[in-house]
């Protein structure tokens, strides 16, 4: 048996393109390795999505399972671990077996890099966050902390600084990997204060929300009162599924504005590709555009 | 006073857009003429928008009515009628009065043209659709209709023969203005049949369901017995709101893949742009990457 699409990856942007496939009457499945609903189980308040006044990350996660149950979506618990394309299908092996199909969806998402600290992982949503856009907002005239030395760390600093009380920006080295002009609209900011060499080394918590970062600057300790910290120190290398598959420098796979890949037939979406915004509503529409492609190719 | 942002619109796009401008502290407001939800409040069903197995378009709208009081967006009940794009501002003139504002976003969505025939209002939903990929799967195994001569109409009885018993394409002319490539696959497909130089003439219903489509085809009544009809028979143009609007020949507006217009700091997004996918989830993600845009601007 073939499939006309395997999709790998069930968090909003694999579901998002799964629902019009399925919809469409073509013979798809799912591969996902961990629950259903991708990121979206790590993610605490969700204040961002279209039609939901305020949702958790998995209460949107399991209606994202029961909108795959209703219309009978085929869900393969299993890992990804390699594709090959030829040139009339693809073949997906996993730990459990070898499908064939005339399409592939990456919906792999991200891995987010992490500082690997005590309590970070019990912090997440309770004063760790990994996107401002997203989390900002809960910290309105409050004050906050971004860590990170590149473009991501600065930007997000900027846009924080906009509704923040105070925002200190923790840089381990002594410069900034980003453009000067960037830089300079968050030094003109009154509220963005940058402190360079400052390595952070501890969290402290009290009932369990975040209360406290410690940095070292030039082996000093300094313990700043926080309501929030903010992490953009990168994210890792994607699993490579494939050769051949054009990524940019980071590992996020370049695609076209209809989510082709530099390999035919196989398409990508969410947080995996090359883009400007990484938001849950973008990855949606993305499995819906390479849904609607996928369709009118056949 | 003047406002960063003056949304035009009031539907997934515009809200889309409002929620992540809002929620980053900007002055903003959306001006819409009628009740907010936009297009939302003329669905029936929506099965294909993630996060809900099933809703009512009406649901929809008020949950985005419910999502907007709760962020606090302004919302202005008047009826935009001009915009003025000067070097420093743009002014927006409603029915009601004239504002200012840094940035403008227009989500106007766009009008799908109607046959005007009688209960083709009360059938809207009841088995009259306008959107194959989103109602289509509805009519799984039974007979429809589409209606119009163009690439749309050909498109989308191909979509929606991969599931419905029958797709009978009724065309006034003797002629499709399309590819021959894609007239060549609806041809190919067996429960595909077209009737030329026909016209429909009255919708035919029972219990405010659709029954029946009546046409002429060389001065001859034709009874169609059907189960659903969808009309592509285009889109009426968009209201002329600024000059200098670059648009295509049908008026969509073109705009780039950050959804800025051919004026600066003038922004599209939703229905009323040239693009391939007219979905809720698409027109609120561009939304959303309107609003991030404009955020990193300032």
């Amino acid at each position: 048996m073939k499939y006309d699409c395997i999709i790998i990856g069930a968090g909003p942007a694999g579901v998002g393109a799964a629902i019009y496939l399925q919809r469409a009457n073509r013979k798809i499945c799912i591969i996902e390795k961990n629950v259903p609903g991708g990121k979206l189980n790590t993610i605490s308040t969700i204040e961002n999505y279209l039609g939901f006044e305020s949702i958790n990350g998995p209460d949107l996660a399991l209606n994202l399972y029961k909108q795959m149950n209703k219309l009978n979506i085929e869900l393969k618990n299993e890992e990804a671990l390699s594709i090959e394309a030829l040139p009339d299908k693809k073949i997906v092996k996993t730990n459990k077996g070898k499908y064939e199909s005339d399409f592939v969806i990456l919906a792999t998402g991200r891995k987010i890099k992490k500082l690997h600290l005590k309590d970070e992982e019990t912090l997440e949503g309770r004063g760790i966050s990994y996107c401002a856009v997203c989390d900002g907002p809960l910290y309105k005239n409050k004050e906050v902390v971004v860590i990170g030395g590149g473009t991501s760390a600065v930007q997000e600093a900027i846009h924080l600084a906009d509704f923040c009380k105070k925002v200190t920006i923790i840089n381990k080295n002594n410069l900034f990997k980003v453009e000067h002009t960037i830089l300079e609209k968050a030094e003109a900011k009154e509220n963005i204060n940058i402190l360079y060499n400052a390595k952070i080394k501890e969290y402290k918590k009290e009932k369990d929300q975040l209360t406290h970062v410690v940095v070292t600057i030039d082996n000093k300790e300094k313990n700043i009162k926080v309501d929030g910290c903010f992490v953009f120190i990168g994210s890792e290398e994607q699993t490579k599924l494939l050769a051949n598959l054009v990524t940019d420098e980071k590992g996020y796979i370049l695609c076209d504005d209809r989510m082709q890949t530099s390999v035919d037939k196989i398409y990508a979406c969410g947080d995996n590709i090359k883009k400007d915004v990484y938001q849950i509503v973008t990855a949606a529409a993305e499995g819906a555009v390479a849904a609607l492609d996928i369709l009118k190719r056949r």
